[in-house]
């Protein structure tokens, strides 16, 4: 796309005033770098697909296209196929939500969801909430509609209540559009929001007439502990997003969204304008291949891959990271979330740890406002355990270099360390 | 999805302003009443996908699938695989228009470009300008931004160019985001621009700096006479929209926009928010089904099948329409554009045609603001030749009983008639 070229741009002061507030995504931006020879990426929360029996696909595929005919290639309803509807109402029973395929649109991943509901509900200047740090294409989607983000900071038990409480206390009732959490192993920082939490978060959305949207790509990559149930399991006016991407392959574009029937007429009508319908295409497709329990024996593979390269993560750091370092525990998903000492600024490494051969995504990619600069994901989804290993041994290295430099200022006083800091 | 059950929407004044601003189309929403038993559709404007060989798509999706492996089922990249857009900047060449794959963004069919488009450049109150009547689907992606749509009418030649000359006048240079046009065989009026006007719209687009959006979804249907330049092939600043729903299925949800490379960047930008990327799975499969010489074959005979549909459609509205009315005559693509005298209501005609067992599409709906309603849209892609004469006669039942009325009325002195009217 040459989008590191510059080129004089005539329509500059052209474009809507939204262009302005959307960013990049760094992750995007990070795939040339992934793609280089002996490159290490804990960067991409990239699915590891090559697990997925491709022949099985391929055979669902082409059976789904001779068995369903003309009606795999023609437009589709704005919703989804009934079909498909199903099989997701039944995915969501097993996971305590008790729906009909009426209550659910199928989207262009769970991506297209997010960029709906900010359309649906958000004007420029609105306030919405979110956990800090967030997933970065949630800020993008929601960006374009210029909100005022609001981040509530997190813990080992996801988003911190009390501090949600003091912000809705400031924004009074109704203060905010929406309250968009990652409840399972949150995107970027890993951390699981604890059933006392979840309830607290509920009470509070309930009694500030807020309505809560769940983000649950990962739910069902849990490699330890028992399930906890979605909010939406608690609570059925929480509007839930859903992705076949981590549970068969992103591939497809297929995700899903459930919310009170009111909100998903306005989910659909938006929807229209944006792509008219969802392929069906892919749906037949990813009909034929949830049928039968051959996905389940695939899930689990995936799982206990994850989970390995979770461990490998984990030791590594523990191994070489130094002392200044934090980092989450995650018991399921993609990524573990790194916090250096607010002094240290990791998005000013990736130039040199690309140079050592690895990437990640600094912090600040997960906040509207540039804060998370001290802070990097890394994401133990792609690479293979010893890669892993290998890769956190080379950022440990250009950490070391950074902190040589911090230690020796803070030594002459040049640099304050809060007390409890590192 | 219910939306015709009344359900009481507590979050009624939570939703953003575009809301209020965003119609449901007509068009899907007759969905429901096309698949009625013996109901012939004229409505839609569904390609005939069952004459697309169901068993080369399989194969296709098959063998893309092998030979692709993890790559047709991961994420991809947000402008589309290199190899796709390389097919269509061979698709381009055949049309007189010479650019690189790097020039080419790949869409969710050429609706997201339009949402796309609409969301890199819109503000609300910006005016944008657009033909009348016009796509329903371009009304409902733009209208999400809260444009002043300005439609300048048509003739036989297409846009009338005077009358958007005095629009461009009283607007003054950059006084719209820009000129959205859909120049071969318009939906929904089936006229094509004339070679003279499309030079002309160039010179006043150029004259006033305004981009111009050029959408050719029918472009390759054409039934007779020769080809017509599309107006990217005359300037290398118009922004053109392709899809692969015509020329293949519109099931894979397949389309381009290239673009001036600062424009493609911010189309690519919204995207990622969008939806991160389009489908590898629905790309591979096209990328090898349009292998070879197939697809044209394949192309020549949907093309003469809605050519001969054309033929029925004219040959019905000539021997049963009733004198008051008037219509296009297409070259190519789906539809033909009747006009009744302005007393006329057809929207208010549409549940009798329903129970005569005929569907069309009222014209109001292809205006941003309630004109048209003496007008429908009769599409002639989707129903058999006889299917189509029946409906026609069908739909003269209707339109007679009502001009008996109106007819009556106008002898009694009720209704004015203008002068050179009916």
């Amino acid at each position: 796309m040459g989008t590191a070229r510059v080129v004089f741009d005539r329509w500059g002061d052209r474009y809507a005033r939204r262009i302005a507030s959307v960013r990049s995504s760094a992750v995007r931006d990070l795939f040339a770098a992934a793609s280089m020879p002996d490159m290490i990426s804990l960067s991409g929360g990239m699915p590891e697909v090559s697990r997925v029996p491709i022949a099985a696909v391929a055979q669902a595929a082409s059976e789904a296209i001779m068995h369903e005919g003309a009606a795999a290639l023609q437009y589709g309803s704005s919703e989804g196929r009934e079909q498909i509807r199903t099989i997701i109402a039944e995915l969501m029973a097993e996971i305590g939500v008790r729906l009909s395929p009426g209550e659910v649109v199928v989207t262009a991943g769970a991506q297209q969801a997010l960029d709906l509901i900010a359309k649906a509900f958000i004007d420029p200047g609105d306030v919405i909430i979110t956990e800090g740090p967030t997933y970065v294409g949630a800020l993008q989607a929601f960006s374009a509609y210029q909100p005022d983000i609001r981040c509530i900071p997190m813990d080992d038990d996801g988003m911190r209540t009390d501090l949600l409480e003091e912000e809705l206390k400031r924004l009074g009732p109704r203060g905010a559009k929406f309250i968009y959490t990652i409840p399972n192993f949150q995107n970027p920082a890993g951390v699981t929001m604890s059933p006392e939490r979840r309830r607290r978060l509920l009470e509070l959305a309930r009694e500030y007439d807020i309505p809560v949207v769940e983000d649950d790509p990962y739910g069902r990559l849990r490699f330890e502990g028992g399930h906890m149930k979605p909010l939406r399991s608690l609570d059925d006016e929480v509007i839930y997003l859903g992705t076949f991407s981590k549970i068969f392959a992103p591939g497809l574009r297929l995700g899903w969204v459930t919310a009170p029937r009111p909100i998903l007429a306005k989910i659909l009508l938006v929807k229209q304008g944006a792509d008219l319908c969802g392929s069906n295409f892919a749906q037949v497709t990813a009909e034929r291949y949830f049928l039968g329990t051959r996905w389940r024996r695939v899930l689990q593979g995936l799982t206990a891959t994850y989970s390995e390269r979770r461990d490998a993560m984990l030791a590594a750091l523990d191994e070489h990271f130094p002392p200044e370092a934090r980092w989450t525990r995650p018991d399921g998903g993609f990524f573990v979330w790194v916090e250096m000492p607010p002094y240290v600024d990791c998005a000013s490494m990736l130039a040199e740890a690309v140079e050592h051969g690895v990437t990640f995504v600094p912090g600040d990619g997960f906040y509207p406002d540039g804060r998370g600069r001290n802070c990097m994901r890394l994401a133990f989804c792609y690479a293979e355990p010893e890669k892993i290993a290998e890769g956190i041994r080379r950022l440990a290295e250009v950490l070391e270099d950074r902190l040589e430099l911090y230690r020796a200022f803070i030594a002459a006083g040049a640099i304050e360390v809060e007390e409890g800091a590192a």
